[in-house]
C-alpha cells in the first residue's frame, strides 16, 4: 500500500484499541425491512457510497408503486431478484430518496442500453445475482452477476468509487454507463448530462438533476485500467437540436456526447479484471479529475485495504464484548453512524454552496446530508462526543450553508448543496448548542448569529404566527402542534447558548420561547393538541391518531413528551408525576389499534412497542424520561426491551429507517448506558448498559471502560454505578465526567432497586424545581 | 462620468480621428429583410447584446413556422407589431439562432406570466410598440411600449445590460423576468433555472439551456435602483418534487425559486424611472455579481455615454467621406464588425471552457461566437488589420478551445463555451494563418500544433476518406464537393504556416493537400463536382443547382471558384483563362431560373447578381478573381455593382445575413479599394474604392489616407494608384505596405484602362507560373 495516500488514516489506525473490528460489521443489516441501508462500499464520512441498485422505480408511475419507491430509498433491497447496476451515491437509512448517481453495469454479449425489468432482465442490461457469494464489509462489496457470469467488486475512497469486474475468460468485456439512472427517478429528473471521452482510459462528464436535491450538479471523471477499444452512446430522449450533429455519427466513437437521458456502452480488450475508478465533484469535471488523481492511485486490493483500514481506525476506537450477534449489532451501528453526513468538497477545498456558487472551504471539511430532524437527537451528540473534529466541521458546514442560504437559515435538510426542507423544526440549533455546551465548537458569536437568523425567519413554516401567538396555528400548518413543540425545544437551545455567551437579551427572548410548548397543551388534558389562531384547540381530538391531528409522523401520545428542555415543566403540564408515569407506562404497554397507523410508511406493527414508535424519531428520548420521576428504574427495563426488539442482527433487523445514523446512535449510547436526552445541556441521562463491557478510546486520548458484568435480559437493572471506584449517585453523567475516562462499573441486578436513585440529582429542566415549589405555594 | 471605470476605452478615445462617428451608425439596418441584425445596445465585442425580442417562435411547432423562426434569429423583426421583452444576448446576422437570455419586460396593472401572442398582446405581458419614438444608436436603444405607456431605454457594458424604464406617473412599477424565454425556443430548451432574491435590490440566478449551444450555462445577477416591494414566481412546467415546498408559499415572496419554465414578477414602489442592471457569467452567480460590481456602477446616462464613447473610440479610427447614406453604410458596417465575436469571460478572467470546466484566461481576453465559415474570409482579416490585439486574443481563445475540445479541434462554430458544428471546413486555420502571415500572432508552434490536430481528426466530416482519397466522397457527405474545396484551402493555410515555421514535413504534406481541390474537378468540365469513393463523378450533374449536387449553400457555378490559394491552378483546371473569364462573366450576367434557389432560406432573388450570390459567403472573393487575368478591370466594375445592390442604407438594406460582420467587412475592404482574397497570404487584391476618401488610424499609430477623388458609379474604374507619390503598378498591396500608411491616390475614370495592369505582378498562387510553363512545354 502506498501509505502516503492515507497518512491521517494510517496514523489514526495506529492508536486504535484493537485490530480489525470491521469484521464484525454486517452492512446487510437494514437492507430488508425498514432499515433503508445499503450494502455497498464507502469510507467513514466519505462522499462516495458505491452500492448496487436493485431497482429504480420511477416516481411518477401509478400510485401502487409508491410503497416500492419508499422501499428503494437506498437503491438496494435484499429480496430483489436483479441488480440494475452500481451507482456512486446513496443515502443511508433515510425515509425519502434521491441520488443513485453515475451507474455502471458490466456485461458481455449484446449491447442493450435500457435497464430491462426485474421480470425480464435479459431484455436490458440488468442481471440476476446470487446472495450466495455476495460479500459486504466496510469498504468492500462483491457479488456474482449470474446472467453473464461476472464477478463485481466495489471499494471506495472519500471521493472515488472503485470497481473491479472479472469477466468470464474469453468474453468481451463491456460496460454500460447510464447517466439517466437515478434513485426515485422520474421522467426528467435528470435535466441534462454530458459525457466526454478524454482519452482511451479517461471519461469525464456532468449531470444536473432536479431530485429531492433540487439543483444537483454532479461532475465526474472515470478512469479504466485498460484502454477503451470501442464505445457508443444513445440519448434515449433526444432534443430537436440533435440534427446539428449530422456531421458525425454520434452514436459510435464520438467523444463529445450529451443528452437528457444518455446511456453509453464501452468495450475493452484483453483478459484479466477491469478496474474502473469514478470520482465525483460538484464543481466541475476538472475537480473530479483532481479528486481522481489525488485519491485514485493504486490497485483495487490496495484501495480496498485502505478503505478497510480507514474503517478499522474509526471502529477500533471502540472495543465491545458480548455475543457475536451483539458485537455485530454494536459495530454495525457504529458503522452506520459514519456514512452520512458525508464529505461534499473536492480535494482542493472547493465545493458548490447552497447558493449554487463555487466556494472554498477554508480550514474545514465541508459536509452535506444533514438529516437534522433525526440526527440532532443522538447522531450528532454521538459524533460530538466521540468524533468532535468531524462534528465541528459539520457545524462549520452548516454555518456556511446559513451564509449561502437565500433565506439566511441554517440547514433543515442539507442535501448535495441544496436545502431539502424535509421534516420540521430548525434542528441545526441543537447541534450547534450541543457542541458549544460541550466545548467542541467555540465560535459562539458566529453560532448565535446564525441560530437567531434561523429562528426568526418570518417565511419559515408558521413562524410569523409563532412569534405573534407563541404557537404555530393549525390554520397555518397541518403539523402545527408538533412544530410548536419542536420550535420551543430549538428555541431553548438558543437560550442556552445566549446564556453561555452572556447575551441576556437573547437569553431572555428565547428563554421565553422555550416555554412555548405550554401553549399547545390543552388545559386539563395533559396532551399537546393543535390550536387555531383564535386560541381554540382542535375538537374533536384523538391523541392516538397519527393522521390529521397536527403532528408530523407521530401522534400526541408520543409527541406530547417532546419537551426535553423542560421535563419538570412537562410533568406539571401533564398533571403531575402520577399522571406522567401513567402516561409513560401506558405508552409502552398499550395495545395500539392498527387503524392508527395503517398506510403510514413510517409506522409498521414491528416498529411498535405498545404505542411507542421507536422506528420514528420523536420518541427516542421518551424511555429516558423516567429519570425525572421516582421510577427511574423503568428506563432500565424499557431500553433493553427496545434494543431486543428493534435492533436484531439480521438483514431485516432494524425497527425503522436508520435515518443517517440516528437509530444506530441511539443504540450505541443506550448500549453503553447513557443517552443525551436534551442536546444542548452537557448531561447524558443514565440508563442501563446492554453489553457487559465496552471500552472507548476518547478523543482526548484517555480511555473509558464501561463494565456491566453479568448484564442480561434478566439482570437488566442497575443497582449502582461507580466511576473510578467512587459511587456515582446521580441520574445523569456530564460530558466532562465522560472525558475523565477511567472505569465505570455498573452493578446489574434482576430486580430493580426502586430506591437507588430516589435522592439522586435529577437531570436538567428549564423549570427550576424551587420555582415550581414557589408557584405551588403561591397558588 | 466615473472615468476610472473605462480607462482603456477613454484612452483609446483620445487617439481617434474625429468626434462622434457613432451618429452615422443606424442599428436598424438589417433588421428587416435578410440581415438578421438586432437594434439593441452593446459595446464593441461586448458579451451583452441587450435588445428587444419581437417574437419567440418555438422551434418544434408546425413546419410552416420554420421560415419565421429563421427570420427571428436576432430576436427582433422591424415589421413585428409587438415586443415580448428585452433579453441580454443576441447573435448578429447569423443564419441559425439561439440565446435571447434573461428576458425582462416592464408592465403596469395585472400580473400575467405568459408572453401572450402578437395578435392578442393584452393576454400576456408583451406590448405593442411604436417605431415613431424608437431610437437605436451604438450602445443605446429606446422605445415606447404603448400598451402600458412605458418608455424603455437600454444600454450596456461588456458584461452588464442596463435598462431604464419610465412608467406613467402613479402607475404601479412592475417587471416580468421570464427565465423560460429564449430565441429559437422549444419546449425543454431551458433545462433548468434558478432565481434567488438576495436582498431587496439584488437577484441572482442561473439557467442551463440546450440550444444550438448544447450545454449553455448562464448565471446572472440583477440589481434594481429601488427596492423590490413585492414579488412572486411560477414554474409553468412544474416537476413532481414541488410538493416538498409545501412548507412555504413558493408563489409569493419566496426568495429561493427554481424550475424549468420559471417566470417571476416584481413590483417596485415610488415614482421616477426604474434602472435595472443585469450582469451575466458562465462561471457562477458570484461571478455575475463581480461583473455587476466592476462594470455596473453609475447611472443610466453615465453608462450610456460610456457605451457611446466606447463605440466612438473604435469607429473614430476611421474617417470616411461620402453622402450621408454612404457614411451611414460605412459606419454601420464598421459597427457590425465589432458585435460578434464577443467577450466570454468574467472580469476576473474566469470563463467556462468547451470542456465545461472553469478556466482562467491568463494574459488574454476570452471570446466566443466564431462563425468561422463566414468570418475567415473578411471579418477576421479586417480585425487582423485594424484591431490586431483583439484578433490575436480571439486566436488565443481558439487555441484554448482546441485544448479543451473533446475532439482536439479548433472551433468550427464557437458558441458560448460550446462547439456548434455549424457549416463545414476547419476555417479557424485561415484565421490563424492570416495572423501569422501578417505578424499579429507569433506563437507559430502552438498554432501549427493546433492546426494540424484539427486538420487530421479522423472523426470529422469525411476526413478519413479525404486523407485516403484526396477528396470527401459523395457517399459520405451530401456536401462532399464544397467540403473538399474548403478542406484544400484550409490545408493550404497550414502549408503556409508550416513553410514559414520551416517545418518541411508538414509543409510537404499540406502543400499536397492544398491541391486536393483538383480531385473534384471533373476532367474536361471545368466544374467542381461531387465524386464517389470509387472515383466516379456524380451523374447527371447541374452546376446551377443548389440542392443535392454536393455543395453547401451554393452551387458549383459559384463554388468552383473556391480555390483562393491557387487561382492559377484553378484557371488551368477550368480550361485556361478564356474559359475562366467566360465563366466569371456568365456568373455575374446570367439570368438564373428561380427553380435553382426557391425555398432556400439563404438565397433570395434580391441577393442575386445574375447567378452570383453575395448574400451567402462562398462567392465573396469571386469578383476579385479577375485580378489573375488580363481583365482585372472587371473587378472594379462588379464590386461597385455589388455594393450598390447589396448594401442599401435601409432597414432591409442588407443583401443577406450579415453573418457576424462578414458581409460588413467585405463592404469595408471593398469600399477602401482592396480585399483579402486569400487570407494566409500577406496580400490584399486591389479593386476600386467606393468612397472618395477614407482615412484610417492604423494600429501602429500611423494614418492611411485613401483618396479616390471623383469616384462615382460612372467613374468606377481605376486608371492608376500612387502610394505616397509613387506609382503602385501591382494587382495587390501587401500588409506591410498598408502599415506604412501615408496617402494612396486612386485615379478614377469612366472607362477602364484595359492595359493598365497587364504587366503588373499577379497576386499569390500556389502553382508557380514558371512551373505551369514547364508543364505546357513538356506536354
Amino acid at each position: 500500500m502506498k501509505r502516503f495516500l492515507f497518512p491521517i488514516l494510517v496514523l489514526a489506525a495506529a492508536v486504535t484499541l484493537h485490530g480489525q473490528p470491521s469484521r464484525y460489521v454486517d452492512p446487510f443489516i437494514g437492507t430488508a425491512g425498514m432499515g433503508h441501508t445499503f450494502p455497498g462500499a464507502c469510507v467513514p464520512f466519505g462522499g462516495i457510497q458505491l452500492s448496487p441498485d436493485t431497482d429504480t422505480i420511477p416516481h411518477n408511475v401509478a400510485g401502487r408503486y409508491q410503497a416500492r419507491v419508499y422501499d428503494h430509498c437506498a437503491g438496494y433491497r435484499h429480496d430483489d431478484p436483479t441488480i440494475v447496476g452500481f451507482s456512486h451515491r446513496h443515502l443511508s437509512g433515510t425515509g425519502h430518496s434521491d441520488l443513485g448517481d453515475i451507474l455502471l453495469m458490466p456485461f458481455t454479449g449484446q449491447v442493450r442500453l435500457n435497464p430491462g425489468t426485474a421480470d425480464a432482465p435479459e431484455k436490458g442490461y440488468r442481471s440476476r445475482y446470487s446472495h450466495e457469494n455476495e460479500v459486504a464489509s466496510p469498504g468492500y462489496y462483491a457479488v456474482d452477476l449470474t446472467d453473464d457470469g461476472i464477478r463485481a467488486e466495489l471499494t471506495a475512497t472519500p471521493r472515488v468509487g472503485v470497481h473491479r469486474y472479472t469477466y468470464p475468460a474469453g468474453a468481451r468485456q463491456q460496460l454500460v454507463l447510464d447517466l439517466g439512472h437515478g434513485i426515485y427517478n422520474y421522467e426528467g429528473k435528470v435535466r441534462w448530462s454530458t459525457l466526454r471521452v478524454e482519452n482511451d482510459t479517461l471519461l469525464t462528464g456532468f449531470r444536473l438533476t432536479d431530485g429531492w436535491a433540487r439543483t444537483n450538479y454532479t461532475y465526474f471523471a472515470i478512469s479504466f485500467s485498460k484502454p477503451i477499444a470501442d464505445y457508443g452512446a444513445k440519448d434515449r430522449r433526444p432534443g430537436p437540436y440533435n440534427g446539428f450533429w449530422r456531421r458525425f455519427d454520434t452514436s459510435r466513437s464520438f467523444p463529445d456526447m450529451a443528452g437528457q437521458d444518455l446511456a453509453a456502452w464501452l468495450a475493452f480488450e484483453g483478459e484479466g479484471p477491469l478496474v474502473v475508478k469514478v470520482a465525483v465533484s460538484a464543481v466541475d469535471a476538472a475537480g473530479a479529475v483532481r479528486n481522481l488523481q489525488a485519491e485514485g492511485r493504486g490497485g483495487f486490493e490496495e484501495l480496498a485495504a485502505a478503505a478497510r483500514e480507514a474503517w478499522d481506525a474509526r471502529l477500533g476506537a471502540f472495543e465491545a464484548e458480548g455475543t457475536e450477534a451483539e458485537k455485530t449489532m454494536f459495530y454495525t451501528s457504529l458503522y452506520h453512524t459514519m456514512i452520512n453526513p458525508s464529505v461534499y468538497m473536492d480535494v482542493d477545498g472547493q465545493y458548490r454552496g447552497v447558493d449554487g456558487n463555487i466556494h472554498k472551504a477554508e480550514g474545514f471539511t465541508n459536509y452535506t446530508i444533514f438529516s437534522l430532524w433525526d440526527t440532532y437527537r443522538a447522531e450528532h451528540p454521538f459524533l460530538n462526543l466521540f468524533f468532535p473534529k468531524e462534528n465541528a466541521d459539520m457545524i462549520r458546514s452548516m454555518l456556511a450553508h446559513q451564509e449561502q442560504s437565500a433565506l439566511g437559515m441554517l440547514p433543515v435538510w442539507s442535501l448535495m448543496g441544496n436545502e431539502g426542507w424535509c421534516m420540521s423544526g430548525y434542528h441545526a440549533l441543537p447541534v450547534l448548542a450541543d457542541a458549544i455546551a460541550k466545548g467542541t465548537f467555540t465560535d459562539i458569536d458566529a453560532a448565535l448569529k446564525a441560530m437567531a437568523a434561523t429562528a426568526e425567519n418570518p417565511l419559515y413554516e408558521g413562524m410569523e404566527d409563532y412569534l405573534r401567538l407563541g404557537y404555530v396555528p393549525f390554520d397555518r400548518s397541518s403539523t402545527a402542534a408538533s412544530t410548536t413543540l419542536e420550535y420551543a425545544y430549538d428555541d431553548w437551545t438558543l437560550y442556552a447558548v445566549a446564556k453561555k455567551a452572556g447575551n441576556t437579551d437573547l437569553a431572555g427572548r428565547y428563554g421565553g420561547r422555550a416555554r412555548n410548548y405550554r401553549n399547545v397543551f390543552a388545559p386539563g388534558t395533559g396532551y399537546a393538541r393543535p390550536r387555531y389562531a383564535d386560541g381554540r384547540f382542535k375538537e374533536p381530538f384523538d391523541p392516538l391518531q397519527t393522521y390529521g391531528e397536527g403532528f408530523i409522523e407521530g401522534n400526541s401520545a408520543n409527541f406530547s413528551f417532546h419537551v426535553p428542555q423542560d421535563v419538570r415543566g412537562l410533568i406539571r403540564e401533564m398533571g403531575g408525576e402520577k399522571v406522567f408515569l401513567e402516561r409513560l407506562d401506558r405508552l409502552f404497554a398499550e395495545d395500539l389499534d392498527p387503524i392508527y397507523y395503517k398506510d403510514n410508511e413510517d409506522i409498521e406493527a414491528e416498529c411498535l412497542i405498545g404505542g411507542y414508535v421507536h422506528g420514528n424519531e420523536p420518541s427516542h428520548h421518551v424511555p429516558y424520561l423516567y429519570a425525572w420521576t421516582s421510577e427511574a428504574w423503568k428506563t432500565q427495563y424499557w431500553v433493553r426491551e427496545i434494543i431486543n426488539r428493534m435492533y436484531r442482527s439480521g438483514i431485516d433487523g432494524l425497527g425503522g429507517n436508520d435515518d443517517c445514523g440516528q437509530m444506530s446512535a441511539w443504540y450505541l449510547f443506550t448500549a453503553m448506558g447513557f443517552y443525551p436526552v436534551c442536546p444542548g445541556t452537557d448531561q447524558y441521562v443514565i440508563g442501563a448498559p446492554y453489553l457487559p463491557y465496552v471500552k472507548v478510546l476518547l478523543p482526548n486520548g484517555k480511555t473509558l471502560e464501561i463494565k456491566a458484568t453479568g448484564v442480561s435480559d434478566k439482570n437488566r437493572y442497575v443497582s449502582s454505578l461507580t466511576r473510578n471506584g467512587i459511587r456515582h449517585d446521580c441520574r445523569y453523567v456530564t460530558h466532562a465526567e465522560i472525558l475523565e475516562g477511567g472505569v465505570w462499573e455498573f452493578k446489574m441486578t434482576a430486580k430493580p432497586d426502586k430506591r437507588a436513585l430516589r435522592n439522586a440529582p435529577m437531570p436538567y429542566s428549564l423549570s427550576d424545581p424551587r420555582q415550581d415549589l414557589l408557584r405551588k405555594v403561591l397558588r
